[in-house]
C-alpha cells in the first residue's frame, strides 16, 4: 500500500498514499535529565508511522516547554532546538501524518494547552468516530477550535471533566464515556504521565521501563532506541498512570471487544517491534506461509517489492522451498526533494526509485510479493521493469486482503474510485497490471498471520464489518462524499 | 529607546529592549483577487511595529488559510507562501513582537479559530489589563488555551457573546463591555471584515480606501505601500464594518476619553505617517522645537542618533539656528544574524553598527539628540565616540520626558531596575553616559508634540498617571515582580 | 546612481545598477590570534562596495584557509564557519559586486592558490585594461583559467615573476610592470602581506595599525570596525609590505599620474571614511554647495534621495540657506528576498521601498538632490511621489556631471543606449522625469568636492578622456558591443 | 567496511570511513536538450560513490555552464539550479568523497576550465601515484592550482598537450602517457565528449546508448536510471569520442594489465549494476557461496549486515543450506544531521541506526556476515545486540580478506594503526569482537567472486602486491607518515 510512494507519475509525493496517522511517546523519569533527547530517539524511531510533522513537549517542574513544526525528525529537531527545551522529568513526543500544506503546523501534536487546573500536554494516535458530534456540542457551549485535529476536542472533554474531578486520571477515565472510536492517547499533567487505549485497542500502545523511570510508546522499537525495556502492551480501555516514581493501572474500560488493526501487522508497525506479543517481523513472514498455502504457485524465485514485502517474500520462500531473491534495489537518496520527472522521462524515472537486478529474475519464472495494491499504477511499471529484465513468468502475490472499504479509525486511505480493487475484478486487475496471475490473502488468512497475539482483529478495511458502530453515512457514502480538505473547511465555515 | 539595538555589549539582540507589539493590517475586496500579495505588502511598511512573528489569513470565500511563522516578513514569506494562501477577497496580516523562543510560533497572529458560527480570524495590538482575571473565567467554564495570547481571550469573549447575538459585529460590540485596556482589532468573519479600537483609543488604527474595497491599518504607511487611500483614524471606541461592499460604523462604545499613547509620536509610529490627523514626522520635528525652546544649548552643531533621533535633531537645528550635522553612519547590512564581537572586540564593534564621522564633530560643541534613554549603556559608548572623534562638548538632549513607570497598554518595556531613570537623578545619569549636560523634554512638552491631533494622550509612562484603571499591583510592584516567562507559566502550570 | 535600487518595475535586484567591483581587507598581527572575526567586522563595514560574494582567508603559520560563497557577510559567515576558519596571524577579506548567477561562486574571492614557492592568497579590487592580451599569453604558453576574474591573471603573473625573483614582494613589483590599469590589491603569501596600488591610484587602499600589528583596507571605515587606527593611505604605485612585525614600503611604481576615481567621493565610499586625506562626506557636501553655487535655485525646501543624495543637500541647504527637509523613508527590511510585484502593483510598490513623508513638501517648491541619474525610470517615479504629495515645483539637481561614457577602471556602468544622458539632451530629461528643471554639477566643480586631496582624479566616465591608454574599441564600442556574459564566453570556448 | 557508519561512539559522521573516490557522468546528445536534469537523475543512481559533493556542467553550444557545491545531489540542485544550467547537447557530472570541510567547495568536480583553444570540463575518478611529481614540474614552469585535486593536474597535462595537437582527443592520449595510476575520465570540450580510462582500468567507466546519442559513466545503474541502453566497459586504456553523432575508439594504451579493484565488487558498486560483465550482486552472493565452502559453520540462521552484507549471506545461505534471516532493521531516516549521542546514551543509540529483530536470532546459532572489518568498534556493538536478543552463538564470516594495506588507486582507507587486522591476529579480533568464530574469505576466494568477468584484478589492499609501481614510501610508511589535511598543507605551504 505504500506503492504510490515507488510512483512518480502523478507528481505526488513519494510517502503519501496510504498513511498511519501517527506515533506517540511519553516518558516519565523520577529525577530531572535530558527527556528531550530521549523522545528525539524515540520519535526517531517512529518515524515510519509520521513524517509530516513531529513535536516534543517537555515538563520542567510542571512548566511545559514544546517545540513542534511541519517536517521529519531531523529537520524539525537539531542540537539548538533540543537544548532550548531544557531538562525535566517528563516529555511527550509526537510524529504525525496528516493533510499537507503550509498552514498545517497549527495541527502538529503534542498539543498543549492551559486550562482550569494547570496545562496539560497531550499526544493521541486514532481516529473518534463522533469528533464532529463532540465538536459541535462544545461549539454550542462556546469553545473555539484551532486545529482541526480529533486531539483537540479531546483535550475540551478531559478539560470539561476536569472541572468535576478530583485528578486528571479520573477526568481521563470518564472523558472515555464520551469518545467513541481508536485512540492511543498520552496525556501529560504537571505531575503526571498517562497512557490510556480506547476499550477496541484499535492502535498499539505499550509500556516500558527505563532506568530510572517508564515510558510509553506506540511501539516496542522506540524502547530499544532509548535503552528502555519492554514491559508489556497497554490492554484495551486501560488508563496507566506514571506519577510519584510508580506505575498504576485504571482498568474501568477494559474488557471490550479487542479489536486490533490487522493492518499494523501487515503494513504500518515496524519489523523490529513486537505488537500484541508477536513480532511484526515473524507476522510478515507466517503471512508470505500462508499466501503460499493459500496459493502455491511453481516458480523459480520469489521476490518481494522493497522494503514492505521482503518479510512476506521470505516467508513464502521458507514455506514453499523456492529460492528467495533479491529482485530489486532501492536508492536511499531519494527523498522528499527529489524532482518529479517530466512525461518524457517518467518511464525510466521508476528505476532512479527502483531498479531492478536483472540477474535475479533473468529467464526465472517469478512470484513477486508485496503487501497491498491501492491504484495499481506502480504495481504495473514494477512488472515491466520485470519483463524488460527478462522474467519469463510473473506471479504476483499480495499478503492480505483486497482492501475495498474505508478505515475509520486512523489510517488514510484513497479514495474508493481510486482503489483498483473497488473499480476491478481480480483477473481484471491481473490483466491491467500485467501478471500471470494475481493472489490475494484471504481474510481467514491475515487473521492468522499473528498466531497467538492476545487480542482480536479489525478486518474492517477488508470486509466492511467495523467492530462498533461507524457514522451514518455507508462507507460508500464516505468514499463518494470524500470532500477536499478545502472544501469541508469552507463547508465548517 | 532603541538605545539596545546598537549595543552589543549584553549579547542582546539588536532589536530587543522597547517594542510596540504589533501591526494590524485588513483589506476587505469587492471581487476575489491577490490579497495575499496586498497583506505582504503592508506588512512590509508595518515591520517596524513587530519583527519577532508575522502571518496572513486569507478568506476566500469563507475558507481561510493562514501562514505566520517566527521571522520577519521576507523569513516567513516567499512566492510559494504566497500562491499556496491563493486569492481570496479578504485578508488580515499581523506582525508581532513578544518574547523570543522557539515555541513562540503558537503564539503569532492572525489567530484563526474555528467556533460555532463558523471561523473567524482576529489580529491585535494592545493589551488587555483584565486579561487575567478573563482568562481564569473562562477556565472556569471549561476553556482550553493554546496560547498565551490577549487575543485568544478576545477570540473567546467574541465567541460567547456570538452564540447570543444576531451578528458577528453585535458580538464584537458585547465583548466591548467586557474587554478593559488597549486595543485596536480586526476580526475576519466568513463574511464581514471589522475593526474595532478601544474607547480610550491607546493605539493606532485607520480605515483607507482601495480601488475596489476597503483596507484598515495601524498606520496610514501600509495604506501607501498598496496604493490605497487614507479615509480617517478608527475613532476611540468606534467599530467599522465592511460588508457587501460598503462601510458601516458602530459607535456604542465611542465618547470615552481619548488617551493616545503619545510615544507612538515620540518613536514607534513611522515617520511618513499620519496619526491622528498629524504626521508623526513633524511631530518629531516639533519635539525638537520644544526641546529648544525649553532647554536652548549654544553649540556649533546638532546631530541625531540614527534613525529615531534624525527627526527632533531636524527640528532642533531649526528651531535653533544651530546647524544640522550628520554624525553617524548607520550600517545597514548588520541585522539578526550579526556574530556577536567577544569582551576584547566589544568597544570597536559598536562602531560596525554605528559610526562617528568625524568631520561632524570634531572641535565642535555638539548637541546629541535622541528620543530616550533607557538603561544609559548604549548612549555611553556613543558618546566616547564622539569624544574619540574630537567632540569639544557634547550635551545630550532626549525628545520624550525620563521613562519611570511600565506601560500597562501594549508595549514591552524593560524592567525598572534596568531603567537608568528610575535608579539615578539626571545629573547622575549626565555623570554615567559622560555627557557635559543632559536635558529631557518636559511631560507638558511632550503633549505638545502632536498639536492639532484630534485625540488626547496617554503619558502614564513619564507620570504614572494612568487614563483607566490598571492592575491592582502598583506599577512599582509589577516592575519588582516582573517574572520571567518561564518562570510565568510555572505559576500558571 | 544607485537609482534602479528603488526601482522595481523591471524585476530587477534592487542592487544591481551600478557597482563598485571590491572592497579588499587584509590583516597581519605578531601572534596567532582570531584574525577571521577582525576580518568579518571589517567585510561588514566594506559590504557597500561588494554584495555579490565576498570570502575570508585565514593564514595559520602558512597554512591558509579559506572560505567564500555568493551572498552578503551574514549571509556567507556564521560562528561556525568563522571557527572553522581558525586561529592564524594573517587573513585576507574581499567582498565582491560582479555579475549574477548560481556559478558565480568561482569567481569569488579572496584567490587562493599554490604555485611554486607556496600557497598565494589575493584579493583585488579594480580592473585591467590589458588582462585579455594577458589572458591570451598565459593561455598560449598552456596556462588553464578557473576564473573569468582578473585576480587569477595577476595570480599568474606574480607567479610566473615569483620564479625568477628572490621575494613575494619583488615578484609584485615587477609584475606591476605587466599589469596595466586599476588595481588595489592584497597578496598574502605564507609569511607575509602586501599591498599594492596601481602607479594611477584609482581605487582606494589604505593601511591601519592595529593593537598588535597591521592591517589594509578599501577604505578607513573598515579600521573603525576593527578598532584599528587609521595611518595613511597607500600611494598611487607603492607596495607596502608587513612582514616580521613590521611595515616597509617599496616604491618602485610611485610618481605616476595620480587620477583617483572621483565617483568614490560621489558615491562609492561610505562617507564615515577619509579618502586621500578628504571625509567622503564632506565631499558630497561640498558637491551640494558647488551644486548650489552653479544652479542658485529658488525653492522652500531641499530634500535628498536616501541614502546618497542626503549629503549633498544637506550642503545644498547650507550654501543656500534654504531649509533642510525629510522628504522620503526609507524601507530597512526591503532587501533581496522581496517579492517583486506584478505590473498592477507596481506603481504602489515603489513606495514600500521609498515612501514620501507629504508634510515635508506639500505646498512646496522642492530641490530634490541625488548623486546621478541612470535610467530615469527611478527618477521618474520619484518625482511623481512628490507631485503627488503635493509639492509646487520639483526642482532635480544632481551632485556628479551627466555620466555618458565607460568606465575602464572597476565599476560596472550599464550599457550606453540605456544611460539617458546618452540618449538625450537635459531638458529632454527633465521632460521625461517630470521635474520643472534639471541640473547637473560641472565637470570643474566635480573636481573641486575633495579640496585639499593629494591626488588627482579620473573624471573619464564624465567626460570620455581618460589616464592611461584604454581599449582600442572606442568608448562607443564597447557599449554597443558590449556583450552578454554567456555570449562572451560562447566566444571565448 | 561501512562499518563506522552505525557506529555514533566516535561523534563521527556515518559515512565517512571508507570511500571510493567519486562517481563520473557524462552524456552527449544529437540535439540541444534538457541534459542537465539527465545527468541529476544519473547522479541520483551514483550517489552511493560520493556524498561530500557534486556538480553538473551543462555545454551548449561551446558555452559551459556549471553548478556544484558541498552535499548530496538534492542538497545541492533543486528546480531553479537546473533550470538556471539551462539546455544543452553535452553534460557531465560528478559525485565525490574527500575530506570534509567547509572550503572543500573548490574541489568539487567537474572542473571546468579555460585554455588555449577553449573551454573543457573534467570529471575523473581515481588517484594518480605520480600527481605530487607532476605537479611540481607544473609549478616548476609558472603553474598556479587552486585545488588540490589530481583533476587540476589532469587538466593541466591535457593543456599542454593540446598546445601541441591537432585535437583534445590526441591531447588525451598524450597525456596518458604521462599519466601514472587510476584514472576513469570524462572529459567535454567544446564539440566532443570523451571517456579515457587508465591501462589497468582499476576503476569501472563504461558506454551507454541513449535514445538519440550516448552516455558515459561510472556504473551501468546510472544508464537505467536515465533510460539509457548499457553498451560496454571502456576498455582499459581506451579513449572513446563522441563527436557529430557518433562513437569513435582510440586505443593506443590498450593492453595493459587489468588489473580492476575488486573490492569495487565487495562494497563500492550498487548490486544492480553490471561490472565488467558481471552483475555485482551475483558477485556478492558468490563470495558468500565461495566464503562456505572456505569456512563451513554449522549454525540455525545467517544473517547480513544491512545494508552490504545481505547479499552475501544470502549466498551463504544458498550453498549451505542454513536458512537465511532478516536479522536487522535499518533505520532510513537517520542521515547527516542525527544528533550523535552524549556518552551515556550512546549503547542505546547503536539501535536507533540498527535494530535487532530478536524473534530471528533468539536461541539460534547465528552467522553474521559483513564484508569488512574496518577498527572493530562497530563490529562488536552488533554482536553485543545479538547477544542480548539471545543469539546462542555468533559467527562472524566476512565476505573479503583482511584489509591490511594502503591502497594508492581511488579509496580512502583508515590509517593501518586504527585497522584491526593490522594490530590483532584473527583469533584476537575474534576475541575483541565477542564472536564465538571469526572467518575471512581468502585473497584466492576474492578473486573468484566475480567468474566470468573480462578483466584481472587489483588486490593490492589485502596483499600489499600492486600491479604498477607505488610510490617509494613503502605502504607500512604511508600509513605511518599519514599527516591530516592541514598538515599536508602546511607542508606545500
Amino acid at each position: 500500500m505504500r506503492e504510490i510512494r515507488e510512483f512518480p507519475m502523478e507528481g505526488i509525493d513519494l510517502y503519501s498514499e496510504l498513511h498511519e496517522e501517527c506515533g506517540v511517546f511519553g516518558i516519565y523519569e523520577n529525577s530531572r535529565t535530558d527527556v528531550a533527547t530521549s523522545a528525539y530517539f524515540a520519535l526517531y524511531a517512529l518515524q515510519h508511522r509520521g513524517q509530516e510533522s513531529c513535536g516534543i513537549a517537555v515538563n520542567d517542574d510542571g512548566v511545559i516547554n514544546c517545540h513542534k513544526n511541519v517536517g521529519l525528525v531531523p529537520d524539525v529537531f537539531n542540537r539548538d532546538v533540543l537544548e532550548s527545551l531544557g531538562q525535566g522529568n517528563m516529555a511527550v513526543g509526537h510524529c504525525r501524518y496528516s493533510t499537507t500544506g503550509n498552514g498545517s503546523v497549527v495541527n502538529a501534536q503534542p498539543l498543549v494547552v492551559r486550562h482550569c487546573k494547570g496545562t496539560m500536554a497531550l499526544a493521541h494516535n486514532g481516529n473518534l468516530v463522533n469528533a464532529p458530534d463532540l465538536r459541535r456540542q462544545l461549539e454550542m457551549n462556546g469553545a473555539i477550535f484551532h486545529t482541526t485535529n480529533d486531539s483537540e476536542v479531546i483535550s475540551y472533554i478531559i478539560t470539561r471533566e476536569r472541572l468535576l474531578s478530583p485528578s486528571i486520571e479520573e477526568a481521563v477515565a470518564k472523558a472515555m464515556y464520551t469518545l467513541k472510536g481508536a485512540y492511543s492517547l498520552i496525556v501529560m499533567s504537571p505531575k503526571k504521565l498517562i497512557a490510556a487505549r480506547d476499550p477496541n485497542g484499535f492502535r498499539p500502545l505499550c509500556v516500558g521501563k527505563t532506568e530510572d523511570g517508564y515510558a510509553f510508546a506506540s511501539e516496542s522499537c522506540a524502547f530499544d532506541s532509548i535503552g528502555a525495556q519492554f514491559l508489556r502492551d497497554v490492554e484495551p480501555g486501560e488508563i496507566v498512570v506514571a506519577e510519584d516514581g510508580e506505575l498504576r493501572s485504571i482498568r474501568t474500560h477494559c474488557g471490550g471487544r479487542s479489536s486490533f488493526c490487522v493492518f499494523e501487522y501487515v503494513y504500518f508497525a515496524r519489523p523490529d517491534s513486537v505488537v500484541e506479543g508477536v513480532s511484526v517481523h515473524e507476522a510478515r513472514q507466517r503471512a508470505g506461509r500462508i499466501l503460499y498455502r493459500e496459493h502455491p504457485i511453481e516458480a523459480d524465485v520469489v521476490i518481494g517489492v522493497p522494503d514492505s514485502g521482503l518479510d512476506a517474500a521470505l516467508g513464502y520462500s521458507r514455506e514453499s522451498g523456492i529460492p528467495y531473491g533479491v529482485g530489486f534495489i532501492k536508492n536511499r537518496y531519494v527523498g522528499r526533494t527529489f524532482i518529479q520527472p517530466t512525461q518524457g522521462q517518467r518511464e525510466n524515472a521508476v528505476r532512479i526509485k527502483l531498479n531492478v537486478i536483472a540477474e535475479t529474475v533473468k529467464d526465472k519464472r517469478v512470484v513477486l510479493i508485496d503487501d497491498s495494491i491501492v491504484r495499481g499504477t506502480t504495481c504495473g511499471r514494477i512488472v515491466k521493469l520485470l519483463r524488460e529484465a527478462g522474467a519469463k513468468e510473473v506471479h504476483f502475490a499480495v499478503s492480505a486482503p483486497p482492501f475495498r472499504n474505508p478505515c475509520f479509525f486512523g489510517t488514510d486511505i484513497d479514495s474508493r474510485d481510486k482503489l483498483i480493487a473497488c473499480r476491478m475484478t481480480i483477473p481484471e486487475i491481473a490483466k491491467t497490471i500485467g501478471v500471470d496471475s494475481l493472489h490475494y490473502l484471504s481474510v481467514e488468512g491475515v487473521q492468522q498471520i499473528a498466531r497467538g497475539a492476545h487480542c482480536g482483529f479489525c478486518v474492517g478495511c477488508f470486509t466492511g464489518e467495523y467492530p462498533i458502530k461507524v457514522p451514518d453515512e455507508t462507507p460508500k457514502d464516505k468514499f463518494e462524499h470524500k470532500i477536499s480538505e478545502k472544501a469541508k473547511r469552507r463547508e465548517q465555515a
